[in-house]
């Protein structure tokens, strides 16, 4: 199967997973996109009655378009599921997201949700997190101090620019400095790290929020299901 | 002495602070635009060579009005000393800062500061903090969703308003939510709290950066030194 083939299979997997008359949290990503379409093709036939949050400006312009309803997540009593991507997923299922930008309000949205999917091919299943950069999200002023400290502490940071070698603004308008770590042997004490800097405003480490990940491979589609840390492979 | 004699007096001892050659936080309020005057005055007069990292675009304005010259904090090596002020501070130094709604700016100067001074008049000094209702900055998304989280867990949340009732944007395109406690009786702990929350982007609380606050009064200035948390008043 080509690997957007694989992507089609997810989606229309993850569309599967939505109840009736529930608010569906809506990623930010490629393989989220095949899932947005399969998902306003079961609204329309089966006349269902579901509103979506949505975790990008992108997300919001596509699910419009497809007829999705949208709503605030701040008019929600919560959201019942979040379908989602992760540009890495570890055996554990904790992840990082935020290589299309939208970390923040991806774990925004997932903070709200009852339950959280991830949709992911093969690829991006590793047992140790680290070969995606890790994103992290930075008010401008005063980043190049952020950034210097991240360089001294050996975290090998990258300011995220678009084809012109602009910085990239958020849709929440900060910056993205990724950083290039290969290896991430704590993701619990690097999140604690990066949340107790000032001018931090989030980072792409998502830890202990994905209940269920779908992986999507030639053969068909395996799930996981999150294990405690305690727990051997 | 009326309050803006005190605030005069206290601007012009904190001005003397300044050493020659160095890079200097100027702060944001009221007193602290008593201190940018009186430094320009002596920058004038004695010539000196003080460059300044400001912590807000209103303190951006006056200082460059005053012809103070103003540098990015991101084209500097630190800063030496910042003068700034407070809303609120304890017999410990630890304080409340942001009720100019400069608080995140505030902290990123503060926490790239070598030495930090607080410059209030005594009606800012209490024993316990909370008098002064909290700031906290937050991403507009989702913040309906966490000030209900405050809500339920007693800590009486106000979204900030100007006085037509819109909700006040910082500098850095974010919302202010006021928690108006009375008491803090565990200001590291609901420091903590704050900051594991996805969509904080910072708080009010300044909690063993001052290293010196100057207290103004009707007698003259009274110089407050840092405690550790065990020493008696």
């Amino acid at each position: 199967m080509s690997k957007n083939d694989i992507k089609q299979q997810i989606g229309n997997y993850a569309a599967k997973l939505v109840q009736n008359h529930t608010t569906v949290g809506l990623g930010t990503g490629t393989t989220v996109s095949y899932f947005l379409v399969a998902l306003a093709q079961r609204i329309k036939k089966e006349h269902l009655d579901i509103v979506g949050v949505t975790t990008s400006e992108k997300t919001t312009l596509s699910a419009k378009e497809l007829g999705i309803r949208i709503v605030d997540i701040d008019d929600t009593d919560g959201i019942d599921l979040t379908i989602d991507g992760a540009d890495e997923v570890d055996t554990y299922l904790n992840g990082i997201k935020g290589g299309g930008a939208a970390l923040l309000m991806e774990k925004i949205v997932a903070k709200n949700s009852k339950e959280n999917v991830w949709i992911v091919d093969e690829s991006k299943v590793h047992n140790i997190l680290g070969s995606f950069p890790l994103p992290v999200e930075v008010v401008p002023f005063g980043s190049g101090r952020l950034y210097r400290e991240f360089a001294l502490k050996g975290l090998n940071p990258r300011y995220r620019v678009d084809n012109l070698g602009r910085r990239i603004v958020t849709d929440a308008q900060h910056y993205i400095i990724d950083l290039v770590l290969d290896v991430i042997n704590n993701p619990y004490e690097l999140a604690q790290y990066l949340e107790s800097r000032v001018g931090v405003v989030e980072h792409g480490l998502f830890l202990g929020i994905a209940n269920r990940v779908i992986v999507g491979n030639d053969d068909g589609i395996e799930v996981l299901e999150r294990r405690t840390a305690n727990q051997k492979l």
